[in-house]
């Protein structure tokens, strides 16, 4: 299934509209690329409506959003909505700030998402108004364990019923679900959260996956999320003793280059329930 | 001739402005600084100005425009016009969406261009006052071929006459004229489009290469795309089975990084029509 | 104590706020996560005060300044300042510009600093209210050499104890000093010049450092100094013929992520004057 929904990522090279923070910009327009995609960035308001209409698909990362680029995700939003784009949501820092989570809050509530996909603290900001993020990274206590898994499954499928949405939870293990059906994934490293923004990338190349996949939105997702991942550990096993995160970041962006959707189809590691 | 371009960009130092776009800003910077250039960044209308004034060149890129940037974009423009210093532009996006093609024809309008660099559709949407840019690649049915090059030769330098500007398209030919004068140029690998930014870091060269040599302008110019070019050549032997965009992009940097103006003048690859 | 510094720095992860520029934010990020820190970027007036609440420290890079990220420096280190939390000062470009010497004059008098980090141009402009900045690098005529280096201490040393910060110069020669004591470092590679933002990293670098050992001040700060310059020279020794600056920049982040506190108390080149 993934090999086919990877294929048409391939083929149909989608032109995907990224409303996306100044931090790790570069690396998500690379992934773009990488996966098969096409990136273009636009984030005033008389510019993005534009930019998204002749686009497939459209990402919008609340990461450093400022007054001027607010209302661009807005517009831009409820644009690709009219004209039928899937638009993920990447709720970057929801919870860590009030900005940032009435934002996300404001976003939900205009716009209809096809993929939303966080770390389970911002996704928990989301189902409950408010949160407790350390910054961008998941508070320890949120943390989605072997443990606590299925809780973790009931609460994202409730979410994703509750918003419409495919909800993407990433961490140790991540979960992909719509209301009825999750993937939970093994696949990545733990050393990628010492990247910047593989979230950022991961949640631009899930845009890709789903322009290209439009009525496959929850495997399109899942798929988006195990290449990462698989791109993790492909990329890991590069390293030398003398990288560090800087190389690790550019063999990630270089092993989606070099993935094949073969590949992905056997490297994918996920379980239903 | 080649050689003794470059040898002054390394010489001279040139410290080049860029009101750039915030997507590839860095590879600009570090791109600027692997040719021998300096760089310097402000897009603020209280900044740009004075920053003008105290650098030799300017490139202006529209890319992630927007409200506070435009102005900064004019302002620092006509400021470098009034000092004699050659001013790049870089149309990325002219005629995917009303403000980047507005802003380019604006800019056309009220700042004397030394050099425009872009792809075929830029080019034309700024012939023509309007355009139908895939994003910010190039149409399919407007690319530069060996069959359609004389027309495209004519049709370049027919707008350099009517701009006063040396007119630079890149793509798989790329050609760069004057009104009298074409380089066709054959330096490259089509594998640089899987990397965001050649085409900006290429801007950025092409004025720390003017700025250097500020009365070969349309030389100065066609040396900058054989460079861009011939580094792409260079940093794709050096790629292994692992590598990808990301060490692509890297590689190419190294290699203006160790170019010698006498390889340039070796490797560059151009007939003049 | 070097070792102990940076030992602390692993152990405690301190989470940063970084309002910089938009040219090197990304490896701003990687160093943080390099050196065992974490990054959080916003500059927005609305989310700058409350993002500063939730971190240990704050590091404030002019470059790129503008009319809405100015307001949201002043904002944020007042809060950082009102939690004691430590406050890192980059004036990049200060003596090129008006808004960028007006601004760094500003944000000393009120914000108070732990400490303050540039070019020995950046800073003589901050102790004489105007200066004659090269761009953002420092004027050949203002450099620290050997022969002068008595001199730039006892001009160091006195500007540190009239703002009451630590003053970190950085060039061939680094000065590190408060008002009594002065660590003249010399880690470091010329190179490190020919890559856009290793003072930018340096900076966030330091922040990190000083959050993780409040007390120590002056000490932090030299250990981040010796820590970037060390870094400088183990990523200089696994250049290839191949490799440039792109390469380096790279090399450098991954030391950072591979070097021990041992190593750093091993490899530290200092003196105290």
């Amino acid at each position: 299934m993934f090999e086919q929904i990877f294929e048409s990522v391939r083929q149909k090279s989608p032109l995907v509209h990224c409303i996306t923070n100044y931090v790790t910009v570069n690396d998500c327009a690379n992934m773009l690329l990488a996966c098969g995609g096409s990136p273009i960035m636009a984030d005033d308001p008389g510019d993005a409506v534009e930019i998204t209409s002749i686009c497939g698909g459209l990402t919008i990362n609340i990461g450093t959003l400022n007054q001027r680029t607010i209302p661009a995700m807005l517009a831009a939003g409820k644009r690709a909505n009219e004209l039928g784009h899937p638009v993920v949501l990447d709720p970057v820092g929801a919870g860590a700030s009030t900005l940032r989570t009435d934002t996300a809050l404001r976003l939900l509530k205009e716009v209809k998402f096809a993929v939303i996909r966080g770390n389970i603290s911002e996704i928990k900001t989301l189902a409950s108004g408010s949160g407790t993020t350390k910054g961008v990274d998941a508070d320890v206590a949120d943390r989605v364990t072997e443990d606590n898994l299925d809780g973790a499954v009931s609460f994202v499928k409730e979410l994703a019923r509750r918003i419409g949405a495919v909800i993407a939870v990433t961490g140790a293990i991540d979960i992909v679900a719509d209301e009825e059906r999750a993937f939970c994934i093994r696949n990545g490293r733990p050393e990628m959260s010492s990247i910047t923004g593989t979230g950022c990338q991961l949640s631009a190349l899930t845009a890709a996956f789903v322009t290209a996949n439009p009525d496959q939105s929850l495997e399109a997702a899942a798929a988006a999320v195990c290449a990462m991942g698989l791109c993790g550990e492909v990329a890991y096993k590069r390293m030398t003793g003398l990288d560090g995160n800087a190389s690790y970041r550019n063999y990630i962006i270089d092993a989606m280059y070099r993935l094949t959707p073969a590949e992905l189809e056997k490297g994918a590691n996920y379980e239903m329930r």
